[in-house]
Formats: structure tokens, sequence, C-alpha cells
């Protein structure tokens, strides 16, 4: 019997391999054995990574006059408390009893009962139980079929801050950077010179202690988070909204996942919004944001979708939320971004359990005129009735809501106060007219969240093809660990010392540049495009004749050959996209 | 009596309060009462701070081809055991008896018994609890003197990786970034082609659970380190030593601290390392570069020193180490950056902890002769002597350090093996010349360590000034939080929309730009004068008829006027300091 064909390796291997070899990344910690959901980036890696936070300040948050903060990653238990994360921010665990090893109960139910995620986050822990039980589940590591009941674990990482071991010292590390920004809110409002629209964002490790994390850069204990908290007057149209309206979604809403319709729709945002599968425009605004910023990472539009989560998927904060997935050779459909309509929930929560004040007044255009009802007790009426208490009712009936009072009057013939039935005769209900300024309101949020891991990753397999049986990254530029590389054409007649000095001066011109002189130059060439490196620089005896280098595009091998004088300024010009490689010199015939 | 005259406030308190009501820095989660050791950037104070992090990327890491990694806050348990931190990060802690709060034991005898921290670390925690008794010691909070025994705190935060509550299952927030490069070396080593030296970076939160920090950005929870574990061969010397060795230092050697000298020499690096004063090459280049590096964020030269630290207050990994220290307003001479020289330590306790091997091999440029000595056991001799215990001895003495025994030999006559007496006659040592290709070794280590926060801070106080009752920033301008500001002159006439224009363009070329409509155009260059914007762009009814604006400059508040289609260049020029403001335009008269 002929045996099997090996197995093609899928791009996360062959990414992997790729990344652990040269520098992207791997986990963390294996001369101890590993741990995992750690991982370590490399010189390449943490560049790329770097790189693209950086493009996300340059195209998400910049142009849109957003700001940044950078708060702690140890946050106080009261925080979580308020935002509702020691409630919900909680996953169902279950332990063999043969083994004692502990696994995600829902995850079991998807690997070996092919669940959904939606069919799973739906089941309690008693359903869990039997589902389990019904579906013959076997723990992974011993077979065994022998459950303890499935409870829930947080996947908070927990401390003690400071000397004192009591629940007031409590903290955790924050699973999103979103607290850091409701909790500051008040003062960067002021700090910000009170203006709505406001867009916070914040990008800094995160810590989520998963049960049992698998897929390597997919999913990890501590990431990088990228949360923008946008805050706005629910009642104001979105100011950007007509720079995206033609922009075309791929969404799967609720409605139609219900149905189980796997296959998305595609539709303008202001078509989505119209027909209501988008509540909020500044959440079409920032979907549209979010599809325009994975194009550029080098993720074409059929290979992105936003999916619509169903109520019990949801956060607990959310009122509606998206996740945008991308598609992954490995791993299918998989989120990338998460765009969650958050309202007022958070303000509300920290305002409700720190007392302090989260609205903000805002001033209308001209004053506007409006109805007031005011109650006027009748202690002539209310004397006789209540006697030593009439004094202490009519106090409070000037404190009750007047238009509660007057339509309880209307349509039950008396208002209930307490222990006490007040009749119509019993008090006197006058309209006013009052000129209002303005309104005081706590904002609505849209909460964009990347993790710039996984977009490296993304990155990485988007970018990894093979050309004549060797690895290329055809990464965006923009975004590339390595703009520039330099090289002597060989190791004598000061050509190593012209291709130095060039090195330098690239360096101090800012580009990021890897000067190499060891091995054929097709060598150099290759490894350059192993990590994506855009273009190389070469000095060779011409170079020292007339004062010209050649310029070698990664995509497509050419070359072109340029003056020395014309580099800096040619560089500048391609890594900002205002020129491509053919027009960086004179082509070189092959 | 006259009250008494209000104390002038300290450059702290004066920064603190811009920090705090301009957006760089405040003390977190206040609505909750605030946790001391932690703050909160905003969006002036975070890109400040990135700003000096990008700063250290270029000055100190780039040019030297160091590169920068990187790796997970959470650590497990076991990479702290071999490094030494579970056993040595620890600060001794003291309770009072009455009303329980608990204090750094050394900390309460500098601040009430005026010692100094050489004087308080030497002490062992009995010496602490004698002390504290004969210099009647009183609680800070309650003024009892009545305290419990001084005992060791860990002070690392402290959690659980995974659902599994065991000691396997421990992991600690890092507290220096170094161990996630020094666990990660020997593949670090082989992505970048094992070559020496090898400086490896990192800029990342590292965390402290210190027992009552004080001192704002001076002393945190959780800060922003930023280290660098230089890898070298001890045996190769300095390649960059030639550009610094005329840089002069001004060090207290440890000789001359403990005498008491207070005053630092003045010495160039070169004269440090023949006198001894400095002991490795790389760590006095590394000096001279963090003296060079605090230069460029506004602090003189004399307001720095280097001083040495005495054995006892050495880390535990550190050969020799010497603190950069600062003079600020309040706190006097403040650590800046440590330079320690780890030598060997730390890769060699991660080879014995884990197994993995840490070592390098160097080819030597030509292969090395060397006399080698080898011991032949003379059975003859032994056999009669020792019975059945000679073929172990044999055995033994093949293993035995052949010039130890050599020299034993010679100079007492005989060699102690276990319990054995070996003669001369026993044994026959023979000289043998054997090649040697290369050698394998593990690298030494300086490392130079800085917290941007701190440095922010450092930034911050020296860049305030006072001019005409106002603050201003001077701060280095390629620091500054915004580079330009934008301003049209009036709300009317198109010049709004030409100067949004105009930001819109700077801002797409990269620039960080404020545009700002409110308020007269004095108080505007105020706004931006206090936040350290070096230039403010005027747009004016000229620049709608000739395209020329205003140049503004925030130290001497003089202006210029340049073409419009100048000023992207111009700027760039100005910030990367190839021109200065003056060369921008042409002077505009008062």
């Amino acid at each position: 019997m002929p045996s099997p064909a090996k197995a093609q390796p899928d791009k996360y291997e062959l990414v992997s391999e790729l990344a652990k070899r040269r520098g992207f990344f791997w986990p963390s910690y294996e001369i101890y054995g590993g741990v995992s959901g750690f991982v370590t980036f490399g010189a390449y890696g943490a560049a790329l990574k770097r790189r693209i936070e950086d493009k996300f300040r340059r195209f998400f948050l910049n142009p849109y006059g957003m700001i940044e903060i950078e708060s702690s990653i140890i946050t106080p238990a009261k925080v979580f408390e308020a935002s509702g994360h020691l409630a919900h921010f909680k996953e169902p665990l279950v332990e063999c009893l043969k083994c004692k090893r502990r696994f995600r109960a829902d995850h079991l139910l998807q690997e070996q009962a092919k669940m959904t995620d939606t069919e799973t986050e739906k089941l309690s822990l008693k359903e869990l139980e039997t589902t389990i039980k019904t579906k013959n589940i076997r723990c992974p590591e011993c077979n065994s079929t022998t459950w303890g009941k499935p409870k829930h674990f947080l996947t908070m990482f927990q401390t003690t801050i400071g000397p004192y071991a009591s629940a007031e010292a409590t903290g955790y590390g924050r699973p999103e950077a979103a607290q850091g920004i409701f909790v500051e809110f008040k003062r960067l409002y002021e700090q910000t010179r009170e203006k709505l629209p406001l867009g916070i964002a914040q990008i800094g490790h995160a810590l989520r202690n998963e049960i049992s994390p698998r897929q390597g850069l997919i999913r990890l204990r501590e990431f990088t988070i990228m949360d923008v908290e946008f805050f706005f007057d629910p009642e104001e149209p979105c100011t950007w909204l007509k720079h995206m309206e033609n922009e075309t979604l791929r969404i799967i809403p609720a409605e139609l996942k219900l149905k189980g319709k796997k296959e998305p729709i595609t539709i303008t945002t202001k078509d989505a919004l119209t027909r209501g599968i988008v509540k909020t425009e500044w959440q079409a605004f920032f979907m549209a944001l979010a599809k325009q910023f994975l194009i550029q990472l080098g993720v074409p539009e059929e290979k992105q979708r936003f999916i619509e989560k169903l109520p019990w998927e949801k956060a607990h904060y959310s009122l509606q939320s998206f996740d945008q997935e991308i598609f992954l050779d490995r791993w299918g459909w998989t989120e990338v971004s998460g765009l969650a309509y958050r309202a007022d929930y958070d303000l509300k929560q920290h305002m409700q359990h720190s007392g302090a004040d989260m609205q903000v007044y805002k001033e209308y255009p001209k004053p506007v005129t409006k109805e007031v009802l005011t109650i006027k007790p009748n202690m002539a009426k209310l004397g006789p009735v209540f006697k030593k208490d009439a004094a202490k009712i009519a106090e409070q009936l000037k404190n009750a809501d007047a238009n509660e009072v007057q339509t309880s009057l209307e349509k039950k013939g008396y208002y209930t106060l307490d222990a006490y039935k007040i009749l119509p005769e019993h008090v006197e209900i006058t309209k006013a007219k009052v000129e209002e300024k303005g309104k005081r309101f706590i904002p609505h949020v849209v909460e964009p969240s990347f993790g710039s891991d996984r977009l490296a990753y993304i990155a990485l397999e988007y970018a990894y093809e093979q050309k004549k049986d060797r690895a290329l990254l055809k990464l965006p530029r923009d975004v590339a660990p390595v703009q520039v590389g330099v090289f002597p054409l060989m190791n004598r007649d000061g050509l190593t010392e012209r291709a130095m000095e060039i090195a330098r001066k690239l360096t101090g011109e800012g580009f990021t540049v890897e000067y190499d002189d060891s091995g054929s130059i097709g060598r150099r060439y290759a490894r350059m495009d192993e990590v994506g490196t855009p273009l190389c620089v070469t000095i060779d005896y011409t170079t020292l004749k007339d004062q010209t280098v050649t310029i070698r595009d990664r995509d497509s091998w050419k070359q072109v050959r340029t003056d020395v004088s014309e580099l800096v300024k040619g560089l500048h010009e391609y890594f900002s996209y205002d020129k491509e490689f053919k027009d960086l010199g004179e082509p070189v015939k092959e």
C-alpha cells in the first residue's frame, strides 16, 4: 500500500516557520518548556507590529483628529466591578474527572460535536453539562468521558496591589484598554476643550487569562489592543459619513445569521443605515474605515466580511456589535476587529459607581422653549385630610415628577405617594413655558477595537508568496520592517566603504536600513525578499565612476539605476506612495 | 502675628499642575479615590513619551545597529527563579502595630533619621529593627512608635497563568524587560546571523509592586522601561569607543563615595578606563552615550552625574553599576538610568536552570596553538597504595584540572583528591600542543536601562519656564508633542478654509498639527507655548493675496513670513535640525 501523500503545509505553517527562523515571532519561554498564549516578537516582527500601529495612527486616528492616551494595564477591581467585567468576563470551564485537565466547555462542543459558536454561546452551564453528556464528549488528553460540572472561570489575571492582601487591594490585568479611557473621560473632555465628537484611542498591552489558548498569534493571553472609544451626541449626525456613504460592506446581519445564511449581503453604508441593518451612523462610518484599513494591510475586499453578533453573543455592554472577519488559510473566517455600539453603558456605570458626573453640557444653537408642568400643593385641602403629615406630603409633591402625577390623576383619578392617596383636588398643576439654553447628557460611544499582533499575522499571511521555490513577503511598503537593503557588489575596491556611507546616510534620513555584505548578491536579495524589504540598493563599480546605484524591486525583481544624489528624495516619495518603483530611475536591462 | 509667607511652588508642583490641566499626565483612577503608583498620560503626555521613545531608537539604538524585540509582561515563575529575582527582588517592610499601616523600613529611616540610602541599604532586617527603635521612628499615619519586626516583601506582582492554581502556574509581572531578552538570546543570536557584539533592546511596560510609592512620575508601580542588553565578547575591544573617548563624564566612584565625597570628578571616558574607575569599555561607551542622550532631552552636563553603586547597593547580578543621576528641583539628585555590567550572570543562570546552551562559538582569525597538560595516572604506583579504590581514583584524576594538580604537586608536594593524598609519583603529567580553531563562551552583557515616564517628566521640568507670567515649555523640537499649530487670523473671509487646507496638507506630510480657530491669536499662541509647540503658522489676509504665511517661534516669539509652497520643505528641515527658525523665511517687523 502506498504511504499517504505528505499533506501540503498550510500558510499558517509556512508563515510560522519563516517567522521563527527569521525573527518575526515565536512561542515565548521555550527553553523552559513554553507557556501557551505568549509570544515573543523578534527584530522584524516587532518592527512590523510597530509599523502597523503607526499606520493605525496615521490612517485611522490622525485624519479624524482623534487623540491617543496611555493608561495602566493593572487596574483596581472597583473599575471592573463598575464596568460589569467582574460579573461577565467569564468562560465556561469543565474539568476531566480522570486526568484533572481543564477545558473550555464550549470549545469541546465546537470541536467534537461540530456545533457553531452561535449555538454554544447560547447554552447555560446546565445545558452545557447535558450536551457534553449527550454528545459523548471525550477528554482530549485521556479520552475519558467523566466530566465535572461546568462552571464559570473569570478570564482576567488577578493580582494584589501594594502590601495588603485585601479585597480593596485586588487588581486585574485589563482585558481591554477601554476602561482606562472611560474612567478618565471627564478630564479628557475638559482637556480637549469640551467638544463632541471626541475620539480617544489607546494602543497597549492587554491580558486575558484564556483557559487553553492555541492558534499561535490568533489567541494570546497577552496581546496589544488598539481600542478607539468614540464619544458622540446621539442626536447629532455623523459628520464624516459623507466620505464613506458609497463604500460597500459585506455584512451578515443577525436576521440572516439566525436563518443559517452564511453568505454576506453587499451593501453601501448608506443603504445599511437606511435599511436599519446598522443602527448608528458612526458605527457604519467605522465599519467602512475598518474595511479600508484591512485593504491597506493587504486583505482584499472579498476576503473580508462583517458579521452581526446575536443577542446572546454580544458583550454585556453592547447595543449592537459586528465582528469584522477576514479569511485565513487554516482558521477560516477569523475576527480581526470588533465594532461595538456601547451607547452610554460604560459612562453611566462609572457615574453610578463612583459618583463622578459623566454628563456633558451642550448649548443649543438657539434656546429651546419647552412647556414645563409645575405642581403646587393645595394646603387648604391637604391639611384637613393628612393633618401633621400634610407639610411633609406637600414637600414631596413639589419634588415629584409632574408629568407622572398628572397622567396618574387623569388615568386613575388618584396618585399614590408612598402610603398616601393624592386626589386631583389636593394639587394644582400649572403649565409654564421655560427657555432651555442647552442640555446635559451622557455621550454615546462606538468602539472599533483591533489587536495588532493578529494584524501582524494577517499581514504576513496575505503577503506570503512562493516564487521560484523561495518565500517572498509582499508586505505593503509602509509596514515592511526594513525599508531598504544596502549592499556593496563586492567586498573590495572601496565598494564596502561607499555602501556603508550610503547606508549611514539613509539611516540618518530616518529610513530603516539593513546593510549586508556577506554571500552572493542573489542570496542577499533573497534574504531581503523573505522579510519583505521592498527595495535594495546596490553599490557597484559603476557607482565609483559616475555616482549611480541600482535599486531593485522586491515584487518584480526588476532594477533601475539612479543618481546617489536623487536617492533620498526618491525613497521618501516612494515610501509615502507619491512615486512608483519604475519612476525611481532608468530601467536596467536584464 | 503676620501669617507666614506662602511658599513659592516648586517646579514639581508647577509642572504637575500644567500636566493635569492640559493633558500630559495625572494620577489614575481618581474618580475611585485613586491608587498610588499609577498615572495616565493624556494626549500631549502620551505623544511626548512616544517621541522620547522614538528618539531613543533614533539616537541610542539605530546608529549602532541594535535590534528591538517585544516580549510579554507576564512571565512564568521559572524565569525569575533562574534570574535570581525571586530571591532578591525584595524590600524591607515594617508594620505599625497600632494602625496596621505598612511602610518601607529603609524609607522611614531616610525620612525621619536623615540616613542616606547608602547607609540604609547596608542594614540587615535585624539592624533595621534596632535602628528603628534607637532612632525612635514614628508611624507617619498615627504617630505610634510600636513596630512589628521588619520583613522582606517581594515587590513583583504575582498572578496565576491559566485555570490551575499551582506553583507551576505562577506568573509575575516583569520588573524589567531584560529577562525576556536573555531567555530568547540563543534564538535572537541565530536570527541575527551569529555576530557579536549584539545589542538587543526592549521598550515596554514593567511592573514593580512598590510598598508605598509617592513622587508622582518618579516612582511608579507601572512604568515603561527601555532596556538595552548589549552582548559582547569580553576579549574584544569596544569598536565604538573611539567616537567617545574624549567625552567627559562627571563620576563619583565608589571609593570617593565611601569617603563621604559628594562632588564628582570630571574625567574623560578614556581616563576613566585607564584609571580603572570604569571596568569595561562598553560600559564607558554607554555612559557617554547616556550623557549625550540626556543633553539632547534638555539636561545640561552640570546637572548630570554618574554615581557608582557600592557592593551592597548593587543588584544581585551586577559586577559594576553606575546610576546616571540628574538634578530635579524637588527631589534633588535622581536616578534617570542604570548602567550595569551584568557580565555573564544571566545567561549562565538560564543555562543552568533550563539546560539550554547559551554559549556562542567564535572562530579565531587563525588557529591558536595552545599547550595543554594531560594527566596520565600511573597504575603501577596507584594500585599497591589504594588497592580497590585505585581504578576510581585513576578515573577521577583523568578528569581533574591538570594545571591545578601540577601546581599543587609543585608547591605542596601532594594533591588532595577527595580523601586521598596524591603524590608526584602517582601521576605522569605530559605537555601537548593542541591547535584550537575557536572558542565557546558565554557573552558578557552591559545594560543601560531607562524609564520613559521619568524621562518625560524630566524633559518637562527642564523645559518649563515662565515668561510674562505664563508658562512655556521649551521642549526640544524633536520630542514636542505637537509640531505645528495652524491658525486662521480671523474666522471669516475664507481664512478658515485656507487654514484647514494647510493643516490637512501638513498632517498628510506626517507632521503633528493642531488646528485652532478659537479666541484671540495671542491666546492661541499662549496655548501652544504652554504645551511646547515649537512653531505656529498663521493664515492672514496677506495669505489670500500672495500665498505667504507667517511662522512664529515659541522661544523667541519672533515671526518670519514664507511662501506656502516652501512650507513643507522648510518644516522638514527644521524638525530634522537641518535649518534654524530664522532661516525659515523673511523676518516680520514687530
